[in-house]
């Protein structure tokens, strides 16, 4: 099932259509988003969410989002919702109609199942596969104009990594910068144990700061893990104890394989992270 | 005013909303598009804009598009417009709605006047600011996942590198690689001239094979101009007898300053090379 709430708290049907052709985020890929997972009828990490959808906006010079209207709308969904017990909402937020200078943003929260290959990847971990991201990890800061760190409706590329892992027999994607730094999934943090220690590599290579990756750490730390935000050397994937793929909706996952050779079992540290992240909501 | 038609040949209210929230093409930018201007009733570069619609979607993996079904949209846009001598249409093409497999793309075409800005652009030409594209002209043929040289609705780099330029004062870009070649602007290709010989950079640097750059070229090659498709170095920009920037919609414009600086008179050169393109089409 599906709900869709607009931001002036109105309830619509999601099987029809709301949207002009001539939406610049259609049009374009000209807008953001964020997704919140809600799980019995919590919504996770919603301020940082929030906090992270008016810096994508920010990026983009959009008009700053109203951000209890934002909290209105997925609480909305949340009350309407009649399906399993996770809700995985998406909140867009576009430039609105293209040529028109009195255009008002587009702005939805639209409430999803998560599928079944999600919560199996859950379970049962995830094969991967490193691509070249085309871009050397110093470039964010020097060129704001390419987005780096936003989190735009522009995710054509996200989504033909991942049909290339698909053509390689694998489920998902590490992206690498030029210089070879580790930097995220298309749709995820990537997070390496080595002993007790998680890394992720930080905002400035060029990289969405992830809301899951962050609980996961705190929760990580309370639980007597060490934390580091730092560049990460792709390298050390293959010499890592653990690499797992941190986001809203496949939680903290697994990586079982990486570019088809298997990674050390990290079953027990993964059980360990995902029931701290899980503890923190309940 | 705008007129829309539909890939199975029904036209519809461009003011009402036809787009579900959950399409791919809006979500996550995942499709592809192109623009072809009519004038006085005849489409430009119909066929090249048809070819590389197909190109493109092949590299998305998008169903193979029916291309006499595209150009009969495209008729039906120019045989009910009731606007300006020229239409910009626009045909959009996106994967359909996320999570559904049995999904029917969407597609339609959407006929819209000209911009105001433009015209002028045309006739007074633009000041251009030249921007890092973040990437080494080598970059597209060994990582093709990264979807260079593919005309995607994920322009919101694009559009944010024009919001960079009107900061800056200017009125558009051309974009360079890390290795300091010239590639193209964020909705255009880019030609030199030198003497009586024009330049502009290949696709294999990642940039989009150029309908109106082609056209251009073809005029250009009649009237006695020598042509050349080869990498071009960026600092030619500031040595060269005139820059123009080459699209559908602003046809051939003239390039009169670049990073602040005034570029040679090119108005000559550029009033005889747009009379020839134009030339083509009467």
């Amino acid at each position: 099932m599906r709900v869709l709430a607009f931001l002036d708290g109105t309830l619509a049907d999601p099987d029809q259509p709301h949207v002009r052709v001539d939406d610049l985020g259609l049009l374009r890929g000209d807008g953001i988003f964020e997704t919140v997972l809600v799980a019995d009828g919590v919504p996770r990490e919603l301020g940082p969410h929030l906090d992270r959808l008016a810096r994508s906006a920010h990026m983009l010079d959009l008009p700053e989002p109203d951000l209890s209207a934002w909290e209105r709308a997925v609480r909305l969904v949340i009350d309407n919702w009649s399906g399993g017990p996770e809700i995985a909402v998406k909140l867009v937020y576009t430039r609105g109609v293209e040529g028109d200078p009195y255009a008002e943003p587009l702005a939805y929260a639209l409430g999803m199942e998560i599928e079944e290959k999600v919560r199996r990847a859950r379970a049962e971990g995830v094969a991967v596969v490193s691509l070249d991201r085309g871009f050397a990890s110093d470039l964010a800061e020097r060129a704001p104009w390419l987005l780096l760190g936003a989190k735009t409706l522009s995710y054509g590329v996200n989504m033909a990594a991942l049909r290339e892992a698909a053509r390689r027999g694998a489920d998902d994607v590490v992206f690498t910068a030029t210089d070879g730094s580790l930097l995220e999934g298309p749709t995820s943090s990537v997070v390496v144990a080595r002993g007790r220690t998680l890394y992720t590599s930080p905002p400035t290579v060029g990289i969405l700061p992830g809301t899951t990756q962050r609980a996961v750490f705190r929760a990580a730390e309370a639980a007597g893990w060490a934390t580091k935000v730092e560049p990460v050397p792709g390298e050390e994937l293959h010499t890592a104890d653990g690499v797992f793929l941190a986001s809203s909706v496949r939680k903290l996952t697994r990586v079982h394989t990486l570019d088809g050779t298997p990674l050390p079992d990290s079953t027990s540290a993964h059980a360990e992270l995902a029931r701290a992240y899980d503890a923190q909501y309940t």
